[in-house]
């Protein structure tokens, strides 16, 4: 058998626009791929692609564990590709931070949605750090555009950092919240609720019905406060076990893109997120560098130590450890 | 006249720490300036003063134009000074961003505060970026504890991206409020409510009295909601202008240290502090030399905008200047 990346970049463009699933993951296993060989011709697939992507409604998803989040996605992808849509469903989450959920393998997950033909759905890929799953799906995502999928839902746990970087790279971020009171008691990270364009109260059935509604009302009051720009951020509620509101989710996010591409502001995000992800990939670069640089990795953890502990100068240190990497500066 | 910063590190830490005002202030030039030179005694003035540092409690300020910062910073300096504590106040806002009440100079307004024997008013240092005047404050705050200052407000405005910085290197945080309705009227940016610690209503007096006391209690639902660990944020008012409130903030900041000082939080918030100031010293080190170096500025506003016109991938634009900075990759 093959190596089944090892393909003509432009033969392997093709097949992906041509609708060839097979092509599609291997695409996607292409631009996973750490060997320098495989990022050239990443590279060049990707240059191929470009002018065919953009067309996606490009959606975020977040939410703690229990939340529901693999039974909205379910259920929402269900929707959609019953209005005639293509949803790809994509995976940001570093290997080291997976829960139970994710590590049962994400089509598990999702069973009914893996078996439709208008359905594409790919893990997070195992064992990067964070900048680089970020960067992987973020180029899964473009391909999956020039692939025909016009939603993408881009997931992560709403628990860590890879919430800002999921915001970063898509049109609308959305917040699965339980039917209880404040983040903290449902183990929601500070700052990701300001993140969110649209927050979705799950789980509004049976007993939960009364609570969700109180929800509801709390995070409306709340967000309208602290509210920004054109948009006010909707709350709504929905039971996605039971596929009740997941409708008015996706005319919610259809308002949200008609209103933003009015306006110009879909196209400065993108802008901006490009530009973004540009300086992302920099300084991740600079700082791998430095890190794997010899004499830096044997005074790092000294003098990080002796900084916390505050017994040197955090700018003393650096300059210290700069000098290393760059070659001009005094040891501490 | 000899140059005002020429001096004998040691001599001029036993002077700071003596309590000689004009060694203070020699000393905050001295950590301001860029010379290199300059650079080697200020790292031996911070190393000799860091065992006389960090017994002070250093709070953030920030607020809108408008709110009444500095009348606020005057009543509360002259409170506590009464109360017979030395106070420093520093800003930390780069001068580019400066508005107008800060043009007029720091001690124009808080003229009694600055003819209070405990107080010590240094401005902002002019010219200089975010990140410069982050580490400038940073390091003058050092050199205001081993002077003997045991309360230490370092300001900025509201509207930008400084009060992350600031919250990076104080026990509180606080903000401070107009009586009105919501974030964006009062023209607050998204995300800095968040980083409170503790938020004041101020103005509240004569026709707006009833207002903030509406403030206050949208605010106060809008922050339960979205509150964590074991602090939760208050939400005060006060009328800076009549001296009224100003004793509850204090008091307030005097549970807030004891609680974090109980519970160890703030000894892991500074620990935490200081590794990121290491790490951010680091990063714009790096960011700086790559800006600086020669094919980097020939390349970079072109290779900019064809990533944010989409025309070229940011994974592929990165590697094209970190190819050029560290002499290993293919042009684009």
């Amino acid at each position: 058998m093959p190596d089944p990346i090892d393909t003509n970049p432009q033969a392997l463009a093709e097949a992906v626009r041509a609708g060839d699933r097979r092509a599609l993951a291997r695409a996607i296993t292409l631009i996973e791929s750490t060997r320098a060989d495989h990022r050239a011709s990443a590279d060049a697939l990707l240059a191929a692609l470009l002018p065919h992507t953009g067309q996606s409604v490009r959606l975020g998803i977040s939410g703690v564990p229990g939340v529901g989040k693999s039974t909205f996605i379910e259920a929402f992808g269900l929707h959609v590709i019953g209005l005639g849509h293509k949803v790809a469903v994509l995976a940001v989450d570093p290997s080291s931070q997976r829960t139970g959920g994710s590590i049962l393998g994400d089509k598990t997950r999702m069973v009914d949605l893996s078996r439709e033909a208008n359905a594409f759905i790919r893990p997070s890929p195992a064992g990067a750090t964070l900048g680089g799953v970020a960067r992987r799906t973020r180029e899964a995502m473009l391909i999956c555009e020039a692939a025909g999928f016009d939603v993408i839902l881009v997931e992560t746990v709403g628990v860590g950092q890879s919430e800002t970087a999921v915001a970063d790279m898509v049109d609308l971020f959305m917040l699965l919240l339980l039917p209880a009171g404040g983040d903290e008691l449902q183990g929601i990270k500070k700052g990701i609720v300001e993140l969110a364009d649209l927050v979705v109260v799950n789980k509004a059935d049976g007993d939960l019905t009364a609570t969700a509604r109180h929800t509801v009302a709390d995070y409306r009051h709340a967000l309208m406060l602290l509210r920004h720009g054109d948009w006010r951020v909707p709350v709504l509620s929905c039971s996605a076990v039971h596929k009740i509101g997941v409708d008015e989710v996706w005319a919610t996010i259809g308002a949200h893109r008609e209103l933003t591409e009015a306006n110009g502001q879909r196209d400065r995000r993108r802008a901006e997120q490009a530009r973004a992800w540009l300086w992302s990939e920099i300084r991740e670069t600079l700082i791998d560098r430095f890190r794997a640089h010899p004499a830096v990795r044997a005074d790092l953890a000294r003098l990080e130590d002796a900084v916390t502990q505050g017994a040197v100068i955090p700018t003393t240190a650096a300059r210290a450890l700069l000098g290393q990497f760059l070659g001009d500066a005094p040891p501490v």
